[in-house]
């Protein structure tokens, strides 16, 4: 399996056709999943924001203020305002903002970036990043297309690659049932691959001003394995999320 | 970047040193990242264990009832005497058990295995994988080594690669005061690399009877950036952990 960064990507901005911006860089191959970070999807369907657009509600100038006392940073309310129209759920007020988008994804400001932005204040994530992906995938004869972003974590320092959205291939293999090497039939072991190949892709892309946000994974093998569609969890299976919605910063 | 397995690793057992079975299959090189996954570092170190060897206490008795009966599974008190034993914290003891094991990984079942383990009822993880990362990373001229584990996580369906030890390189790469791409600062942009090898590192191994535990991982590039060491979170912002902590599950 080989990963490489596609050369020579200029800025993106609203109404660019990403498959084509690839296509004319790379030659793309049906062995092909290429990885393209949410910014640039943003970028090409005009998902830039300003701090005007989102005069602050009630919820949102409360949540701002209490931000601004913890943390000792003058919070804009406006932005917790745009952080809360992007959201379903919130799901930790402080000492941050953890929300679901509406496409299921829960991360911090929902995803919302401030850095590589050109011009706006804000970038807001894909509205459908699984649309973008499957829009990019049948323009390429590529065999899936994964639409990336970073994300810090539980338990775990930093931050790492992770979809958002995918095409052409399944979320996860599912090796249940599959015998394990005593001929044991292995128990519960779904392998989130398209997560596994963000976070590859994020190795070679970074987080700087490099310039390089679509990365080709060449090779990559599903194998003859069952696929599954789950990525995001829901809130039945997530306990996590059950304990976040019970409990409040102290701090 | 490129990534590929080391073919005809054979079944590994207690005093194998997996230096030299890895330097006996491949010609490994300064430019690689080689990635190995913690099963086999387990079987060499000999953490291969009966259930027998568990005797369980009250507490372990308690919570394999508490699990047997909202589960419907027998649930052996033995193993979560095991779990028990590898762990300094239980941070939730049902649906299923989550700990915080001796090296400070948070897991479920402390990451006790039960597939491929070959002639014994259980494989615990390595005690301590950092030390195993680097004695293996001093006999190999790579430039560092990463000692994997498969795990699933909150808000996210299926299970990703992870680090759970690593030598020769910062686990982390720190983008903090890097200009974006417009000139400002990048803010808290620490990019954990050591668990986006890992996940890379998955998709080439798998989780079957594949027999390909060590992924080479060649040309990564970690750039002019400060590294940091830390990995596994500390429970002051761990904020999902503290959550944890007051959290109860009710069926
Ligand atoms: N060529 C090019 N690169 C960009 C553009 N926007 C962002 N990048 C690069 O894309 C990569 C990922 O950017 P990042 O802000 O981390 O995106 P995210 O992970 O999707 O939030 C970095 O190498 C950026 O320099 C753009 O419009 N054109
Ligand atoms: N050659 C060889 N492969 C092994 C051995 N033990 C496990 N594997 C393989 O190593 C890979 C990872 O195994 P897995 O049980 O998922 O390990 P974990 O992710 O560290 O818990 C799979 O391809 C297994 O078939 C062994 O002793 N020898
Ligand atoms: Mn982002
Ligand atoms: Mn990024
Ligand atoms: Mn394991
Ligand atoms: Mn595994």
């Amino acid at each position: 399996m080989e990963l490489f960064a596609v050369p020579d990507i200029p800025e993106i901005t609203d109404g660019d056709d990403l498959a084509a911006v690839i296509a004319d860089r790379v030659e793309v191959t049906p062995d092909d999943v290429v990885c393209v970070a949410s910014t640039i999807v943003s970028k090409s369907e005009g998902r830039f924001a300003d701090l005007s657009a989102f005069p602050a509600g009630p919820r949102a100038r409360e949540i701002a203020a209490n931000l601004t006392e913890l943390t000792g940073d003058d919070k804009d309310p406006r932005f917790a305002q745009a952080v809360l129209e992007e959201s379903v759920e919130l799901l930790m007020e402080a000492p941050f903002l953890l929300t679901e988008t509406r496409f299921g994804h829960v991360g911090v400001n929902a995803g919302i970036d401030r850095s590589n932005v050109s011009g706006h204040d804000l970038l807001l994530l894909p509205k459908q990043p699984s649309k973008s992906a499957a829009r990019i995938n049948e323009a390429l004869p590529c065999k899936g297309v994964v639409v990336t972003d970073t994300c810090g974590r539980p338990f775990r320092h930093g931050q790492r690659g992770v979809a958002i959205g995918w095409a052409g291939i399944p979320a996860s293999r599912d090796w249940r049932g599959q015998p394990d090497r005593d001929g044991r039939e292995l128990g519960v072991t779904v392998q989130n691959v398209i997560d596994e190949l963000a976070a590859a892709a994020n190795l070679v892309a970074g987080e700087g001003a490099g310039g390089t946000p679509v990365v080709v994974v060449r090779d990559f093998e599903f194998g003859e394995l069952p696929g599954s569609e789950n990525h995001f969890r829901e809130i039945e299976t997530d306990y996590v999320r059950q304990a976040l919605r019970d409990w409040e910063y102290s701090g």
